[in-house]
């Protein structure tokens, strides 16, 4: 008897209609556990890398964790596992809300969804009952509609609804999946993997519940985890007051805020877009995800004059007055990376992109693209329809809808900045890796962060090593941001722990609390396996390895991990990091000897074997 | 349809008697044909390599190739594929005869032994009939009583018997197994582990035949290699008649014949035991495998005086006057390596290992390092109850029944030679390669031999990767035996091509007469599949890596890969190649380089993934 995870997986051929219900593999569970580990391990075993990402060849993991849907906090997250057509990499994009957990409640771990509907389509799946049904009728909706339109046609109360919007229909590079109207499964483009196989909605609902090994044990953990969480300032106090928004001033005065697609690394007027003034002017309130002990989510709402303020689109109808967000990233990349500090552009763009199904950092990273190229020149009203200049909210809010629609310039954007950039001849002003944008840290500031970036298998991410904590916050112990040493070890650490948290079903901004050594008994009395603090680490750096070796086989390599020019060699101009520049051929030999990958940054037999992986 | 494989293999469990005939999984058979290639394949899914190669744990593979039992000259082979005692490593060992093909006849390509009888029994196969029969009767028999008695037993004429002797009931560290009473898979202990099981012999009958793909192609390219093996002076003259002891003439003239367990490297008197005093004193007749255009084995007779000299030994009585052999390295490990130049002790001594069942190479080898030992006053004569001097004949009869039996001292060399040295505190006087005892060609004249030896997947071996055919024979061209330069690459083009031979099911024997471009379209009109030079070389690096891996994971690693200080650092002393060390340091790193392994001689996951094994 399997504990913590339900022991089976649902298989759709949507080519075919055809349903299986499955056992899942117990050896890769054990290895793997659960989210982006297990799911990865099936994307392996079942799929060639070298496959078109938008073919019908490429398959779409949706995968909880052995704590999804347990009171764990915050168990919640599923994530999404595909080869991304942003980047060509695997992706692993995670997302909180209730979709996981009933998903589990319906009896499943891992929904794994393969070839492509004739018409499109939709999934609904009512514990053992698992259909398709036609969504010609809320094709071309937005996911609010969508969502509301499916959950009243289903009738029967408590269903959560996962779907794309336009965007994942019209292939947009970095369409996401959203759940619960307003959480995704964020980056890389995993909605367009959904919208190329002409599949709109997802929709779940389960009577059941997840057993633990060892209850009492196990609340025992859960409440320790949760009493360090409520008592911690930042998950304690920080972030339910407000959100990740609170990140825009400290890292701005540090000066780490990339500004003008990194052109500068300090934004004049950010506490225009802080956590503080959104929670002094345009926070209705806090919300959580299923068993979330912080809720960091952010409702807003615009005032009527606000809200008029940007009435300037086609679809403008369709943009409510309230919504939730934005978080730091969104607000980073819709804001200073445009050089944009008019708060209620962002709110705007936001919500614009949650309805159209936008991942809002590849949005906002593509315009500040678009901005530096339309500034130098190289672009003209001629060929975007509007102006595109830093600072401009109107056009951040136009651009943002015609993104999602593929509307005009919008069609173009839509490619992400790396195929904007190479298009128009310059490929330098692209900011990120592995065609993936960056996020919202200058890793000339922060050193830990270029090494994180370079080397992250799905391109640019924070999500997957992020070493700010240390290196700003003193998370588990304070580091020099400008210094390189250790930083390709903190690197290492941090995305084989980060592994482990999105294998268990956990949410990550637990760490901000919380350690593995607290999450280890959440695991073991969940699942009534021994793991031990070196077990799971390995399960961490299996699943670091395994997606490398995806990679690899996709045709990826170590010349893949770098970062542009600008950040190796243009120093930072402005603010209290200025003059700096990422030292990352200082960190990157010892990264790859500390990983015991060859000097070029491939995976030796020895150290596969170790893993299990050969 | 599958076309040269039978498509079946039959798998016995030992321990519970459970017989099952399996599909062959196609896709694996394509990837690496048959024979070694197929059956390491086998191997390294199924078994941990970590495991005591005399457990039960052990799993003991008989392998053929698509063209084994076809009329393709010399499709005779079988592989026996399994965790060899002796070393530790995988092991590969060949054998001629008529069971290979026979076992094809009767509709499998492999057989898979598992677990441990709990009393000895032999198997009994007659096409689809499988059957465990009782073998107390003939277990402590000879391998030639053991095969008369058995087919006495079973009646019907046309079976075809491998078993084990006396040397693999008792676990000799380098017993055989023994077909056709005189062809052998011999090396590494194969035998030991068929013991371990219980398992006596493994009796064939089958009616069927192997079907090609295209019959008329076949045909014509079958007979265009056997009127090329007919017309080439080895293959047609040299070979059938004076067998490969046709080579100890030749090697000890250019001063690669190593001498008193490689003191020196030349022989006075090595043309007493030379092929053309066999073939004009003791020969009887020479004897060709199953579809064999060479004819290379030799069936000898001694006078009764000669027969008589050694009736010295407790079961002499068993020893008749006719027999097989000897072969070159067999005439060289009892002979040149321990200083005996009287031929007819050799054959004696040839054929107590044949019928006891042992590798007259490791057990002539370890007699060697034994006489030294004795002679430098380490051993004397209370330890090994009688003088052990380089030269004498009447040790080498008395001890290779000693070894077989495992009696006396025989006793601590049926441990082979490597163990003997370690415990006697001279590990520098063991000549071989991860425990397994060199054959008959000094590495230090021989440069190419010294990385090959040292890179050889189950220790010390001549058959992975022969460069003395470029190195004395000119073929494909001539290279100078002592230069360095080149050496890497040949040695890596050889190993790939050997293993290709080896998995088809012919003889490696054809390549002093043939080459790959005339097997490739045996085996394309054979098998139906579209094999290229290319493509049919990456099966070859394919096994030679996944052999490599399966020894990685066993514990082995480039440190393994080196040869003893006497070869590195002792020069010849006597003959054409005096003065002479294996400057092996010079070639490991480019023969690594080569490889596409790390420079600590690991598979990188680039090369692994091009060859299909990650």
């Amino acid at each position: 008897m399997l504990y913590g995870w339900t022991g089976t997986l649902l298989r759709i051929d949507l080519s075919t209609g055809k349903v299986a219900k499955e056992p899942i593999n117990e050896a890769w569970a054990r290895d793997f556990l659960g989210g982006r580990g297990l799911g990865a391990k099936y994307l392996y075993e079942e799929m060639d890398p070298r496959i078109d990402p938008l073919s019908p060849d490429n398959k779409l993991i949706f995968a909880t964790g052995p704590l999804t849907g347990t009171n764990a906090s915050c168990g919640a997250r599923y994530m999404v596992i595909t080869k991304g057509p942003l980047t060509g990499t695997i992706t692993t994009s995670n997302s909180g809300g209730h979709w996981g957990p009933q998903l589990k409640f319906a009896g499943y771990d891992l929904l794994i969804l393969e070839g492509k509907a004739e018409r499109p389509c939709y999934i609904n799946i009512y514990n053992d009952t698992v259909e398709l049904r036609p969504a010609e009728h809320v094709w071309g909706k937005t996911v609010s509609e969508t969502e509301d339109l499916i959950r009243e046609e289903l009738g029967v109360p408590g269903y959560v609804i996962a779907c794309i919007g336009p965007a994942g229909e019209r292939l947009v590079k970095f369409a996401c999946i959203m759940n619960d109207k307003h959480r995704a499964a964020g980056r890389s483009g995993v909605g367009a993997v959904m919208g190329s196989k002409n599949l709109k909605a997802i929709a779940v609902r389960g009577t059941g519940s997840v057993n633990v090994a060892d209850p009492e044990n196990f609340m025992r953990s859960v409440w320790g985890a949760k009493k360090i969480l409520k008592e911690n300032p930042v998950t304690g106090q920080g972030l339910p007051t407000y959100g990740t928004e609170i990140l825009v001033n400290v890292i701005n005065e540090q000066g780490f805020l990339p500004t003008n697609n990194f052109q500068m690394s300090q934004m004049e007027g950010a506490e225009n877009i802080s956590g503080e003034r959104l929670h002094d002017t345009r926070l209705v309130a806090n919300k959580a995800c299923f068993a979330c002990t912080i809720a960091c989510g952010r409702v807003t709402k615009l005032p009527d004059d606000a809200a008029a303020k940007y009435m300037v689109t086609t679809h403008a109808r369709n943009w409510k007055t309230a919504g939730e967000g934005p978080e730091y990233e969104n607000a980073w990349a819709m804001g200073a990376d445009c050089g944009i500090d008019d708060l209620d552009a962002l709110i705007k763009a936001g919500w614009i992109a949650n309805d159209l199904g936008m991942d809002p950092i590849s949005m906002g990273a593509t315009l500040a693209a678009a901005m530096e190229l339309y500034e130098k020149g190289v672009l003209n009203d001629q060929i975007t329809g509007m102006p595109l200049r830093f600072g401009s909210g109107a056009a951040l809010v136009a651009m943002a809808e015609k993104m999602g629609y593929r509307e005009g310039f919008g069609n173009e954007l839509a490619e992400g900045s790396k195929r904007l950039c190479d298009k128009y001849g310059h490929p330098e002003f692209f900011m990120g890796v592995k065609g993936q944008e960056f996020p919202a840290y200058d890793p000339r500031g922060l050193q830990g962060m270029g090494i994180g970036y370079a080397t992250s298998n799905r391109g640019a991410c924070h999500l997957k090593a992020y070493t700010v904590a240390a290196e700003v916050f003193g998370i588990p112990k304070k580091v020099e941001p400008a210094a390189t040493e250790g930083k390709a070890e903190l690197t290492k650490i941090f995305q084989d722990a980060t592994s482990v948290v999105d294998a268990t079903g956990l949410c990550l901004f637990l760490t901000f609390g919380i350690t593995l050594d607290d999450i280890l008994p959440e695991v073991v009395y969940g699942t009534g396996i021994e793991y031990d603090a070196a077990s799971v680490m390995q399960v961490g750096e299996r699943i670091w390895n395994l997606e490398r070796l995806w990679n690899q086989k996709a045709g990826f390599s170590g010349k893949d991990d770098t970062l542009p020019r600008r950040i190796l060699a243009e120093p930072i101009t402005s603010g209290p990091a200025k003059g700096q520049v990422s030292k990352f051929g200082d960190m990157l030999p010892e990264y790859y000897r500390l990983r015991g990958w060859t000097p070029d940054g491939q995976p030796t037999a020895s150290k596969l074997i170790e893993l299990g992986l050969l």
